[in-house]
């Protein structure tokens, strides 16, 4: 497959989430938490979980349908956690996706109400009355339960929070990007990969992949803060160092920042490289762009 | 039963609870984050949804340690909704269950973080890794996201905050309390009898018996804001009527409000008396307790 066919299968697919969060994200909520919750989901954002979700069920013939529901929860969950770590008490940011954040537009009551029921909508999504296997239903839950908690989205912002102007070793600053923004990464191809039956090699192939793109992400997360502009990231550059936020860049300087990006990504496609149906160019280029990404 | 036994029972079950609190409520969630849930859900409270959840499941003859599941999910997720509520941008309130509120103790961040946290944690204790039964999982999964959602709890705190000030006939209060408290004390009944096998008509009964101690328990609330003192209740009384919200003590009066609370118990009391499994002790008990709560 080529590039274009993978732009072309990326934009399908994303056109596809939106048509699902704006069926399954209700206008109708009241007292303008409806509008509040769509502002925040839709019309934005790369879909990148989406997409692995999708890249991953797909590769090991699961069922589209399952894992679409698997795509709109996790993008619902990263979309939430955008809505709360904005907010004044945390980043306090103005700017998102290129527009004013939720809080700036709604006020920070109904954005803290908006997050809390986008994360309730999550598990809504996957678990409905019927089309969708119990004992999958059950499955997904748990995963994204366990990959935004305490655990691991909830508990590295926490972690993220107490740093501010601590020096972290790198082994602490994996362990925070890992459970702020990877576990729920990893989480995206495993409840996508668990719409399918994968085995127990594939399973660990892609827990590996997972992983590896999921630390990448937040490393070029890191080095994107600092080398572009508010206007290409759609959200304030710069953050990180004028918070004192222990980053990649400040532990490791820009270059081997860059170089670990690098080797994650090729960590990733090594563990593709293991198992026959993990050769899916799609789940190949998705790791390339995590790490080319420019916003 | 006499008294004493419910007495005893209850007395047994808010032990029982404390005791699965304290063992999943991680004191090992990273940079404060543990404490800050703990704080949040340990030593406090009435724990009426667990009884719900305990006492449904009884009646029907369901599986105590799935009913414990649900019990504890359920106050979580109602636990986490006070933490959210007290906070600057929604009442702004520093007293709860007689300590300070959870932003007071531990910042707004932490505070937001852990209620965040903690709706994640109610899924995660929905869905372990084995014990529980594939389908129930799912089943209690989807009863909880629905009642504490945009439709549910998250949407009738949106109704809330855009009421301040307005006039609400019967009709709108009774919706915004159906959903604010009403549905996740039904839904605490519903997941109790969940984990047993209910015929249509005790679902049917269930579903009024819930339906109607939800709505008195928060008809008691206006009239408890007004009536006592913020030492009896643990938080700050007079609070609707300081904010200038609209409350049932504010649109029907003080004497028809308590009229109105006597009848939605003995309703619930009479949905009871449909079904003879659920003629409970415990469950007429609970309806009693909830309109005769002085705190």
């Amino acid at each position: 497959m080529s590039d274009l066919q993978f732009d072309a299968w990326a934009a399908a697919q994303r056109q596809r989430c939106e048509t699902l969060l704006d069926a399954w994200v209700p206008l109708e909520a009241p007292a303008g938490l409806g509008e509040a919750m769509r502002y925040a989901v839709l019309e934005g954002g790369k879909r990148l979980r989406p997409l692995l979700a999708l890249a991953a069920c797909e590769a090991v013939q699961g069922e589209t349908a399952a894992a679409e529901r698997a795509a709109i929860a996790v993008e619902l969950i990263h979309a939430y956690s955008l809505v709360h770590d904005d907010m004044p008490c945390m980043d306090n940011d103005v700017l998102r996706r290129g527009k004013p954040t939720v809080h700036v537009a709604f006020g920070e009551a109904q954005a803290m109400l908006a997050g809390d029921a986008m994360q309730a909508l999550a598990f809504e999504v996957l678990t409905p009355d019927s089309g969708l296997d119990l004992a999958l239903q059950a499955r997904l839950c748990a995963l994204l339960a366990r990959a935004s908690g305490h655990a691991g989205m909830a508990g590295g912002q926490a972690i993220d929070l107490a740093a501010i102007g601590q020096p972290l070793n790198e082994s602490q600053l994996r362990d925070m990007h890992r459970r702020k923004t990877g576990l729920l990464l990893q989480a995206s191809v495993m409840m996508g990969a668990a719409c399918g039956n994968p085995s127990a090699a594939e399973h660990q192939a892609l827990l590996t992949y997972g992983a590896d793109i999921g630390l990448a992400f937040q490393v070029v997360d890191d080095i994107l803060d600092v080398t572009q502009d508010s206007a290409t990231l759609g959200k304030t550059a710069g953050k990180d160092q004028e918070a004192n936020k222990p980053t990649y860049v400040s532990v490791l300087g820009l270059e081997a920042s860059r170089r670990y990006a690098t080797h994650l990504r090729d960590e990733a496609l090594a563990a593709l490289e293991s198992a026959p149906r993990l050769r899916s160019q799609r789940l190949r280029e998705l790791a390339f762009q995590v790490v080319a990404r420019e916003c």
